[in-house]
């Protein structure tokens, strides 16, 4: 998956994932009252407002990005509807030809995580016929439980040709509590997991590559650990959060990317999805919510570029 | 919600939760047949099997136990129908009277966090209507982001009067790779998180007990990790997985327990959803699968009993 993700990358010229993180404050009046009127003040109208906000935005930046990062706990959080708006997103981001990043922090044991890597990344075999659940492309994963957590999604991917994100250093402010503790009195957890993201990655590099289907995530919002986070994995692309609403500037993104110009995707969810409601683009209006996420990105794929030139 | 399962810990005299964990293998024939005359060899099919499997062990045990523990990951694999199923599980369970812990380990940042605790402890405002999404009464939660992502979960807990066990030291052979690492050169970090459990505990101690319903998980097969962590967090629930299928005895666990003889409560799947595929229950064939699981979980209660006493 790796090789998509980088062709796409190096197609459109920007390292860019669009964050569909959906909240009901971000989306258009019409578009609420639209779905309201069709499903009732309902969690299936609130799925169906998400859903048609997600597809304006994605219909509106498709061709100028290589993939885009549906976070689940936003469609959660509508139970079963909320899901249902989930999967239709993740099916037409892959119609439009996006990377389809699954934003979903699962990490279990064993059969348990391999019954998450299958509902995300693989098949599911039942009587005589093969189905998918969700079958994003890609899925990040949290490290918490060790090896065992991380070998089940790796050897679903190796059968799919599909990728993980480990989570290593996270964006948020107290990642730190447990990330930053200091392991052997001589490195941080993250150069651990790091560690282990480069030996585990070791298992999906595909022919011809330099990189790794088993990717990282580092928050924008530390570039110093990102600087050391990248010489340790050299063959991971690194999904850097953070960017944006969180803090984190283009010229705090150079040391996330190796010397060939690729090795980070930076995503934006709320800079981009919910552009119209800063002032930078409020002359967009509701009405031209999705223009306005277009705009966000090209001013975002110009500060990047300009930062790694 | 920590005292309502002390109440019913004492009422039932069996500190034990039933993993609701369906595996396809797992389901006897004549359940499965059924489910695909009527819903084809489909991915509802599969999730009516795995319905009406757990229905019939639920109805042949709710009245010896205090608590069940759906592992959500078994129906994520089964998509968007695999999550009807959990969902008609969680509250079939609940209208028996049962405490529902979802085995989600979920764990994200701030507003994201906010949503998977939104969706599966709390409810959602629509318009003028409030809804649930899953409405579990307990959520597992993954500690690696730091308090950025147990926070929200408090917070939903203190409003919704609802509980979470934090991942601590899991039960897989491989969780010592970062939760047993040396921090500051003094302890474990599996230690460093069992402090913030307490610490974060504080917020959800209800007056007159001794318990907060901020609890955690501690695998039964790492027994003298267990006598750690109970003088660590002495206000804790211990949700103790590893019992059973996974190698944890009866006298492993009385480490785990505080001295007036509550504080934890253990769990088994495997060994109880699937007692009649063991030896010492082959008698009650497939058609006694539920009478079989009833026949384990007395079983399990006499064991902890006479390790206890």
């Amino acid at each position: 998956m790796v090789n998509k993700l980088i062709e796409k990358i190096r197609k459109t010229n920007a390292p860019i994932v669009v964050g569909l993180d959906p909240m009901m404050d971000y989306v258009p009046s019409f578009i609420k009252e639209k779905a309201f009127k069709e499903y009732g003040e309902t969690l299936e109208g609130a799925a169906e407002a998400f859903w048609q906000y997600n597809k304006g935005i994605v219909d509106a930046v498709y061709d100028l990005i290589p993939a885009v990062k549906p976070q689940i706990a936003m469609y959660e959080q509508l139970g079963i509807p909320g899901l249902v708006a989930y999967k239709k997103t993740v099916d037409y981001c892959k119609e439009k030809g996006l990377v389809v990043i699954g934003d979903i922090k699962r990490g279990d044991i064993g059969s348990t995580s391999a019954a998450y890597a299958t509902g995300h990344l693989g098949n599911i075999q039942i009587g005589a016929n093969t189905y998918a659940g969700f079958d994003e492309d890609y899925a990040t994963v949290n490290p918490y439980l060790g090896s065992d957590g991380v070998q089940p999604f790796i050897d679903v991917c190796k059968k799919e040709g599909k990728g993980i994100f480990v989570l290593v250093k996270t964006s948020n402010k107290s990642s730190g509590e447990f990330q930053d503790q200091i392991i052997d009195g001589n490195r941080h957890l993250y150069e651990l997991v790091g560690e282990m993201v480069d030996k585990w990655g070791e298992q999906l590099v595909s022919e011809g590559s330099s990189y790794s289907s088993v990717g990282a995530v580092v928050g924008a919002t530390y570039p110093e650990q990102g600087k050391i986070l990248r010489e340790i994995m050299p063959k991971a692309m690194i999904l850097v959060p953070g960017y944006g609403a969180q803090g984190g500037k283009g010229k705090d993104l150079t040391h996330f990317f190796n010397k060939d110009g690729l090795g980070a995707i930076v995503n934006s969810s709320r800079g981009i999805i919910a552009a119209y409601k800063q002032e930078a683009y409020a002359s967009y209006g509701e009405a031209g919510y999705a223009d306005a996420s277009r705009a966000a990105v090209i001013a975002m794929k110009e500060d990047i570029a300009s930062a790694l030139a």
